[in-house]
């Protein structure tokens, strides 16, 4: 077991300056060792974070190869757009580097089937770091489905539904965002893993359980061309432009062992953000993120002093019950100490999984089958709706492994079974 | 334009017997002249009414012909189960009745083709009593679309999420109710109406606009045999029986001008009931039947002071100031009057929508051919589910006519445009 790790990080442009520092540059066990960007100024800014903390500055290049070729860099961070993860993340298991990527889905099940031979061959780890799977909701979500709570599960819900025009979608919202450009040239669910992620955990995917075919449906393309019209200069390089991506993208997965799950993008038509919608229903109860997060079979008087929907101290007040009675042993200590991160607290958690993987030498506890179960969702959306909704197979990535995958082991960040180990801190 | 009408009403189970007693009875410009059911006991229930209230005791009969044959009769309502609509309206429309019947679905595409058949060469008039095309919140919606408040419509969706086991699923539970065998029998969307009506007035369904093909995909089945083997009688006869209805079924419409409607069965797994999930999503704003009832584009006090989500005064603060702006006038006028008839008062309103349509020998504002777009989800939903997901075409039962439809005679019940009209009583 490392005491501490030495990181190459990739990528800083908003996000993946904000997880540095919201981060990855607290963790006394983490040292980064190198700082890469395309941009200069944008490597100035991170080295400004050390200087401020007083911390040792990391060697800075605008080459990520310096890092694959150091033996000394034990894992290297992807936290640069969708676009450029896939070949950085194929350089960084073959250098034999533990390798994380923020979340994003592939262009197409070529990359998908790279990254799983390189895995197979080289056996590095790959994690996307889905945050949203150590999300409060999702782990109280995950531990009723691990206890039985919610009897048999049957069906899963989640939907990406964030008003992007007006915050990170152009880049004359946000810092030299590259996002409007996807939906100018695609049309597919572009953005699943905030709920897919935490409902393959739900569902044992890729372990006892696989996801078999989905069929997706676009409506129409409006708001964007809209949006540009009334809003963004006359000179934007918007104007006048076809966007491809249709407002609302709902996409129907089913599983080996019958479950269905939901999945919407809805990210440009005008709307408040505040929840992925996230959905677990079984046979004795289910947890719904909107409206009454735990409901159990036949419980009559929660429904009635908490009618169930969000609204302040209504339904915050439901929350806190939930969690007191619900809560997963992770957050549970984490509510006790001090929450750090972005995100609520789940970027940290998130973070932390993986450098306690690295420094334990095991498998990450979101692997590479999962992270290209999740990657392949965008292609495949974009044939079936090619296709005009007709469903279309996912493939079994695992080649047959799923059947009978043993959980790999387990710290107090797996996802797989519920673990306490209090010897660890977050 | 008639008086008074004359009504042959047939079907005199659970919601027979309610609608009547809650609506029909009441109608001063009604004479219901015949109540039919093939059950003398139930005839004798309502006919206890009719002397209860003091009213002229309608003719009973168990033949549903001595309704047809007699020339006096003006319009049928027909209240029996699913299973029985469609005969009945086709001898009511060749007997040359305008002809109600109750919600519910087609089994066979061939059974819509015959009722357009014998719809276009009577003329006699055929509308489904769809009472959630005249609920508030539907009909607020309405007026906000037409009055182009949303934009541009690009997506709907609706959901009936209602958990049937406990109430009226079963025959144990519920009066002789036949409900359990469909689910029995079939997988697929059963009961698509109550969202998919309203919906189809937004998009203006049949008017310049059609549903032109679906997918559909069923969850596996667990929760009714979970149900029956855990509370049904053990002499039950649904011990033991295997359920064919998936316990979530997700069908995605898309129409002929690009909109997207998504549809979900939700009523075996344990949730409470409180909404629809009636929603309608244009590009400048939208509906949320859950969470904010009305959102406008840049609305971000609304959505502070409210943060859109029910839960008792807070939603319904937000809910009354809604209405306080945008009621539709019927409802305006409705609730300065005294609200009647069951759910809400909706129920009154489709009712009063049919009657005025007989007295004044006009078309019905939900149509012959609204009513067999309806009907017609059941089995095309079949048979994308029996074909794994495949995408169905759904036929055009105007054959062309819905790209230059005229609007009927407009009341103050219309649900094309926005009427009114004082001088008709609620």
């Amino acid at each position: 077991m490392k005491e501490k790790i030495k990181v190459g990080y990739i990528g800083l442009g908003g996000r993946g300056l904000n997880v540095l520092q919201e981060n990855f540059i607290k963790m006394e066990d983490v040292e980064i060792k190198y700082l890469c960007d395309v941009l200069e100024s944008r490597m100035q800014l991170a080295v400004e974070l050390f200087e401020k903390d007083g911390l040792p500055i990391p060697i800075t290049t605008t080459c990520s190869d310096d890092i694959m070729n150091d033996p000394e860099v034990d894992a290297v961070v992807i936290m640069t757009g969708w676009n450029t993860h896939i070949d950085l993340a194929k350089k960084s298991m073959l250098a034999g580097k533990y390798t994380a990527i923020e979340v994003g889905c592939a262009y197409d099940l070529q990359e998908c089937f790279d990254l799983i031979d390189i895995y197979e061959q080289t056996k590095s780890p790959l994690m996307m770091l889905e945050n949203c799977c150590y999300g409060r909701n999702e782990m109280m979500a995950l531990r009723l489905v691990k206890e039985g709570i919610f009897g048999e599960i049957v069906h899963c819900r989640g939907g990406y539904r964030h008003y992007l025009p007006s915050e990170d979608l152009f880049p004359e919202r946000a810092y030299n965002h590259y996002r409007a450009h996807e939906y100018v040239n695609r049309n597919c669910e572009q953005y699943p893993t905030h709920e897919l992620g935490p409902i393959c955990k739900c569902l044992n995917i890729n372990r006892g359980n696989r996801l078999m075919k989905l069929t997706s449906t676009a409506s129409k393309s409006r708001a964007l061309k809209d949006y540009v019209t009334r809003y963004l200069p006359e000179d934007s390089e918007f104007q006048n432009v076809e966007f491809k991506q249709g407002d609302i993208v709902n996409t129907i997965i089913t599983c080996a062992n019958g479950e269905t799950i939901l999945l919407t993008l809805d990210t440009t038509l005008p709307i408040p953000y505040y929840s992925r919608d996230f959905t677990v229903r079984g046979t004795k109860g289910c947890f719904e993120e909107d409206r009454f997060t735990v409901f159990l079979e036949g419980q009559t008087e929660d429904f009635l002093l908490y009618p169930g929907m969000k609204a302040d101290e209504v339904f915050n007040k439901k929350q806190e019950k939930d969690f007191a009675l619900y809560d997963h042993p992770l957050w549970a200590e984490y509510v006790k100490t001090e929450m750090r991160g972005g995100h609520g607290g789940f970027d940290w958690l998130v973070c932390r999984a993986f450098v306690e993987s690295v420094k334990r030498g095991i498998e990450t506890p979101i692997d590479a089958y999962d992270t290209v179960t999740l990657m392949a969702i965008a292609p495949l959306s974009e044939m079936s709706i090619q296709k005009g909704g007709m469903p279309v197979s996912i493939p079994d990535f695992t080649r047959g492994k799923w059947i009978r995958r043993e959980p790999p082991l387990q710290t107090k960040y797996s996802l797989d079974e519920i673990v306490t180990d209090p010897d660890t801190p977050i």
